[in-house]
């Protein structure tokens, strides 16, 4: 075989070697707990659906993203695909949503948290392979599930520390609400939303260019620019007053406003502002539309909406359906650059390596360390009697906390040697007592984080 | 969109709706929990690798199972293939290996819980996606560590509730060494290894009519058979002594013999009997061989062995190895046959549901919900204003155990109104102390199991 085939892994993927695995299994086991107190329940799909159910999903640039797999034996050589690796969650969702709707609870909530795959270009911090963790809500239009859906969100990044989020809210409806009262014509509307969301990196001017690039009526554009213009940090009552002046008696305004007030039960209290500039992907959401993000990070962590015509396709009519998808690379990545995992998980993968004192005492070892393992601690054994400074060393490079060494004379004793390697004292233990030690001196670490 | 499209998941691959999830994220869990304890450390690697990694790796028959992804944008009408979906988890171990060597400690001990996928005509039981459940240590040939894996093999499935299990172990060496001394000839060994593994359903005799159809010398047949025929359930050290008489000073028969007594200071105690029919897939194993079984059962749960060619090809050196792969799906049906599942796992995915009373009470409901999430429990809310009965039959739907009220007369005196769906029973309690009431009776629940 050639010593010259790659070994990378290929491009755009990524291998977890354990440390990040500890950190990432971190992220999702907050994740699902706090998903499974909100009343969703887990749902699976396979990694590949036949081709026709993903292609013509995903718009034409979506289409050229996706991961086709050559049919097998006799037509391998044709070249043609039959199956395509998942592009997203939401498409095996409305697949599913089709097929078992007879089994489903009137309301499907359900989380999904597994890797999609995107033939990107790959780039810093875009993937080919990614996760992403979606939270939905199939079989109702009350605006308590967009109130449920931000809570959940919002427990989530509270549990897993952040302390300074937003959720960022908007309203399809509201949008073209407003544009329609400034006079921007629908035709013009998709092109007006485009240059809005731009709010924020171009300003004003930048918007009011592109408007007249556009060739949006000069007389709209001011319309148009006056209602959309929030001042700075604008409380969401304000913003709920302003709409209700500009768009009277407007169902899309209730229900932003119903969404602002059933948000204030939830962990999402306080964190919400109406963002009139905030447009997303616009093509599928047919109602309230929000974004998270945290201070000092451009883009967000994750985001979502109601969308009540996609999960219904497979069926033919519309379902009622409102979903957010949480990021999960995006929030390892400013857990990891604010260094907010907690001290254990960054800590290696085993509390104790114990040693072999020589070739016949391995068994007593391997005894050993079977008790340590019935109270739950995490415990390698060096695989050979070798000398002792080679089994310390290898005890550092797993980072192991604590070395336990079943000398003759500590055997004699009915002891055991345990030595903390990180302040490279070492004592003796009585053998019954061993574990309870080692665990509490743990605790004292893991305590002080 | 025609409605007339296929919704059922792609052949061979299946979705997995709340109730399967939950009986898999148990088994992973013990899984997981008995891996870290033995001190392995998570590892996950990508859904696919470059082509040429998987490519002849697996001999003519595993390259046609491979999944290939074809080439994207102007180089898709080609109809080459650049990726493949990961076939097993060991070539991309190998990999992982080679790739970081440097990083990795001396003894490197994975474990590794992922999805496979092979184009294998579907039957039942047999999928196109299922999931490979892996154990490996690499670097070492001590015998410690085929202890240590039975060990954790043996404690996952004492974990899991499994009485019957049983290890059987051979090895490589002491099957050729056996071959040898019968006068079978080394081109004719394969072929006797292939008959020989199917002592336990053909028989003596069924093997004798084999071996005469490979051409197989008489004399040396009736030696083999002799040798290894063996008393039902034979102790392991009778075997080993049988087999220290047929091949004196054999260093496989030592290695077995060390393995079998290192077991006997782990959960693998008691479990061990040495088959010397076991031959397993012959081509990459160098040592011993292990397979875990269960009364009742035909086929095995999972296996493994010593292979110390396979792990270092991409580095065109040996690296000695030894693993076990415990299959998930076998797992779960045996589970499921036999009602192992805890009562816990298999009730629904929520606590309670909280109704809603009126429109003008929904974030009453919502804040009971938050309050009960709080303290741990699965919480839903009906999500609009309806006909009690119907909320009801949702609770039922979801298989609920309990409902929550907030009625007019109970929110007046500062209580909730909790149904027992099981029971049927109605009662009301103090707000402040509904969680704990839910709580306490949940557990007499499961504690009853």
């Amino acid at each position: 075989m050639p010593t010259t085939q790659s070994t990378k892994p290929a491009s755009g993927t990524r291998d977890f070697l354990p440390d990040e695995i500890r950190r990432r299994e971190h992220v999702i086991g907050i994740v699902r707990s706090v998903y499974e107190r909100h009343g969703f329940e887990p749902l699976e799909t396979p990694a590949f659906e036949n081709i026709e159910t993903l292609l013509g999903k995903y718009g034409e640039e979506g289409n050229k993203l996706i991961f086709k797999i050559l049919k097998r034996g006799e037509h391998e050589h044709t070249g043609e695909a039959d199956l395509a690796l998942r592009y997203d969650l939401t498409v095996p969702l409305a697949r599913v949503v089709a097929q078992y709707q007879n089994e489903l609870p009137r309301f499907f909530k359900r989380y999904q948290i597994q890797p999609v795959w995107r033939a990107d270009r790959p780039a810093r911090g875009r993937f080919r392979e990614f996760y992403q963790c979606d939270v939905d809500v199939i079989g109702t239009t009350a605006p308590t599930v967009e109130a449920e859906i931000l809570s959940a969100v919002s427990d989530v990044l509270l549990r897993l520390g952040f302390q300074d989020f937003s959720v960022r809210l908007n309203h399809r409806l509201v949008l073209s609400g407003l544009l329609n009262a400034a006079g921007v014509w629908a035709s013009q509307q998709d092109a007006a939303l485009v240059a809005l969301d731009k709010l924020d990196k171009i300003g004003i001017e930048g918007v009011a260019n592109e408007f007249r690039a556009r060739g949006i009526d000069p007389v709209a554009t001011e319309r148009c620019l006056a209602s959309f213009h929030q001042p700075e940090n604008e409380r969401p009552e304000e913003t709920l007053l302003r709409l209700e002046r500009m768009l009277p008696h407007d169902s899309s305004v209730v229900n932003l406003r119903e969404i602002v007030e059933l948000s204030e039960d939830t962990p999402a209290a306080g964190r919400v502002r109406i963002d009139l500039s905030l447009a997303r992907g616009l093509s599928y959401y047919t109602g309230a539309i929000m974004e998270v993000s945290v201070a000092q990070l451009a883009g967000s962590l994750g985001g979502g909406g109601r969308y009540d015509g996609l999960v219904g396709m497979f069926l033919g009519r519309d379902i009622p359906a409102c979903g957010f998808s949480l990021g999960l690379e995006r929030v390892i990545v400013v857990m990891t650059e604010r260094n907010m995992f907690p001290d254990a998980v960054a800590r290696a993968g085993i509390d104790v390596l114990v040693t072999i004192w020589n070739h016949e005492t391995r068994d007593e070892s391997l005894k050993l360390a079977q008790e340590l393992r019935k109270i739950g601690l995490r415990v390698d054994v060096y695989p050979e009697a070798d000398k002792l400074a080679k089994q310390f060393k290898y005890a550092s490079a797993r980072n192991a906390p604590f070395v336990a060494i079943l000398g003759d004379d500590e055997r004699a004793r009915g002891e055991v040697g345990l030595k903390d390697l990180r302040s490279g004292e070492q004592v003796s233990v009585r053998r019954g007592e061993l574990g309870a030690t080692i665990r509490s001196r743990l605790q004292q670490v893991d305590g002080g984080r």
